[in-house]
């Protein structure tokens, strides 16, 4: 994707701040939400237009609700 | 997708309860949205894992916050 969507900008700074929060790297998060371990940098750059089901895991990995990632 | 996802289930529950409320058919919110007319019926079957950007759209569309979807 060339332009970056304002979304996926929104929710990728919003997940990185919550996993530095936390004191996790991107490879520790990746390893706790069961996704690829480079693609928490691809979504944190918002690189990737995020699914559902993955926003989903990232939030349990993270501890916090759906809704405080967006 | 065989299994449908609890999530994917929420999120095509919700979109239908407020679409309804709205007074809008499934056509005319994929219009409002720019989506194919019937990706509607699929989100609210459960039968596609939406991306982020999708998501946006339709919340755009009923006039909801994203939040109010999850």
């Amino acid at each position: 994707m060339k332009n970056k969507s304002e979304i996926l900008i929104k929710f990728g700074d919003r997940v990185r701040e919550i996993r530095t929060q936390k004191g996790l790297s991107q490879e520790q998060l990746a390893s706790l939400a069961d996704v690829h371990r480079t693609y928490i940098g691809m979504i944190e750059r918002a690189e990737k237009n995020i699914t559902l089901i993955n926003i989903n895991k990232i939030a349990s990995a993270l501890g916090v609700d759906l809704k405080e990632l967006l």
